[in-house]
């Protein structure tokens, strides 16, 4: 929710000589993305993300991230794309940060989730998916089952200041899932952080998905997994089985899981519930006083854990 | 630079059945304004601006500003305007604050100011005033010399901790512009804030004023007075003459002003520094540690002030 780096108009109006978007009409900070600075760009070729690589994005993994929004784009998948300067190259830079500009995409998050909504995003995802195969670049994903004993070592002394013994559940977690991660699963491009607020809806259809910057080469199921945690509970932290099987019945009309996919679910439910849990801890307990982003709750990923934990099989998430 | 009520795209529909603006293609929240929460509406019928009214605008004050604008903009001044809703209404309520829905200004807003840009200023801001003698609603300036005791009062306990001897060099300054402050120049209604970030270019073009949230009744040559202090010193805090002489030669040849007004400019310059230190010394003495916004250095304005003081007569200012 913030602008990290103000970027003066005479830098924009020379990064723009890299480019044919005519003049300028507006140019705006915009208060989404808690990652990078994002300001909103109008000019007499149309609309416009430029985006300004902040520190917690590593700049060798940008050509992977801007070269797979470009081959989903190409692929037919609703999601921005990077645009080339004169020279070709997409990828730049303004006030210091590695920067792009990247097409504008037309929609609006879905603050209060419909089944609806549900359905289009595992129709949406099954697609990127599918379209991924065909990208040749790899990265690994790092904030799985091998990132998370660094992240648990980094948070477990002063755990307790969140909740009493939240250290030792999540080191008995940790051991469960490190013990148990599934390694055959099928895997490729997957998004690995769509959350309500990188899906975008006009009317009655998804208009698209943004923010790659957590995409990687895992199992597909894991995605999957991530949102059942972030669309399918309510916010009492009721999980919305209806919700649950809208999602995963439209993602296996478009690609078809096999059964070994279907049965790693509640595990893989219960790591991507130890993974965020485990970042928004990070982040609370090094949250620095003065900062713009107010930090996520880790604990209502303590509540998604809990009920993942209780899961016998697929037919608590409305699947056979 | 942030949003402070984080509106539901849920409340903006229920909002915008007041209003006749077709499907919203998107809503984003943008980092500017520091008083205020703006969002960016696109909709079928083009772009708006969505302002929440936070604390620091008295809601009693709202039909005033919003009536100016209305005002202003039906006389020919370039400035966003309030859109009223079917029934007339242009001042509403979403997520439990004062809000409208504005009309959206191109162009942006100048970090390196140049001597041309003063020159568009001053027209602009004289065009303003004479714009101004047809509104039919008043307000006083609250933040004029009557208000800047009590700032003084709140601010003085800890003025040291900025600088030795402040408080001291305050308080003196204070009365020489109480026992001096001119009572009988030409007044009407003044911007009172017009800062390089509310005064958007287009091309060769000022666009137009945004922000008339300090806007009152007042005298004409304090809005000058502000604009000195705002546009015409360099960053390393050295007064630009020539910045000075094109804003006031531009102003006159729209608005002559009488030799009264000339001869005040000094003592409003000193009040205006006053002001906008006042104000911000209160600010960052008051900052929460966890606020989004980045307190403004009032010193910045102690070296201008003291720049004012030593001026002998308006000659100072590039006129004779």
């Amino acid at each position: 929710m913030a602008v990290y780096t103000e970027v003066a108009y005479e830098d924009l109006e020379l990064f723009l000589e890299e480019y044919d978007l005519g003049q300028v009409r507006s140019f705006k900070g915009i208060a989404e993305g808690v990652e990078n600075s994002n300001y909103l760009l109008s000019t007499d070729q149309g609309t416009f993300i430029l985006t300004l690589y902040e520190k917690r994005v590593a700049p060798e993994d940008l050509p992977f991230f801007l070269g797979l929004m470009e081959h989903l784009a190409r692929e037919g998948i609703d999601c921005p794309t990077p645009l080339p300067g004169r020279d070709g190259r997409s990828l730049r830079e303004i006030c210091g940060r590695p920067a792009a500009i990247i097409s504008f995409l037309e929609g609006v998050w879905p603050r209060r989730i419909l089944p609806q909504h549900c359905r289009l995003l595992g129709e949406a995802m099954a697609r990127l998916h599918l379209a991924g195969a065909s990208f040749n670049m790899h990265r690994d994903n790092a904030l799985s089952v091998g990132g998370w004993r660094p992240l648990l070592e980094a948070t477990a002394p002063r755990a307790h200041e969140v909740q009493e013994g939240l250290a030792e559940a999540l080191e008995s977690e940790l051991a469960y899932l490190e013990a148990n991660w599934p390694s055959s699963l099928p895997e490729g491009i997957i998004h690995a952080d769509l959350f309500p607020d990188n899906v975008f809806f006009l009317g009655d259809r998804l208009s698209g998905m943004i923010d790659f910057y957590f995409a990687c080469n895992d199992c597909f199921a894991y995605d999957l997994a991530i949102c059942l945690n972030a669309w399918c509970f309510e916010r009492d932290n009721a999980f919305n089985i209806t919700k649950a099987r809208c999602l995963l019945q439209a993602y296996r009309q478009v690609r078809p899981f096999t059964s070994e996919e279907l049965e790693a679910l509640p595990l893989l439910a219960r790591g991507s519930a130890l993974r965020f849990l485990l970042t928004r801890l990070y982040d609370l307990l090094n949250h620095p006083p003065g900062a713009f982003v107010k930090p996520k709750d880790p604990l209502e990923y303590w509540n998604k854990l809990r009920f993942h934990q209780e899961v016998r099989g697929p037919g608590a998430y409305g699947l056979d």
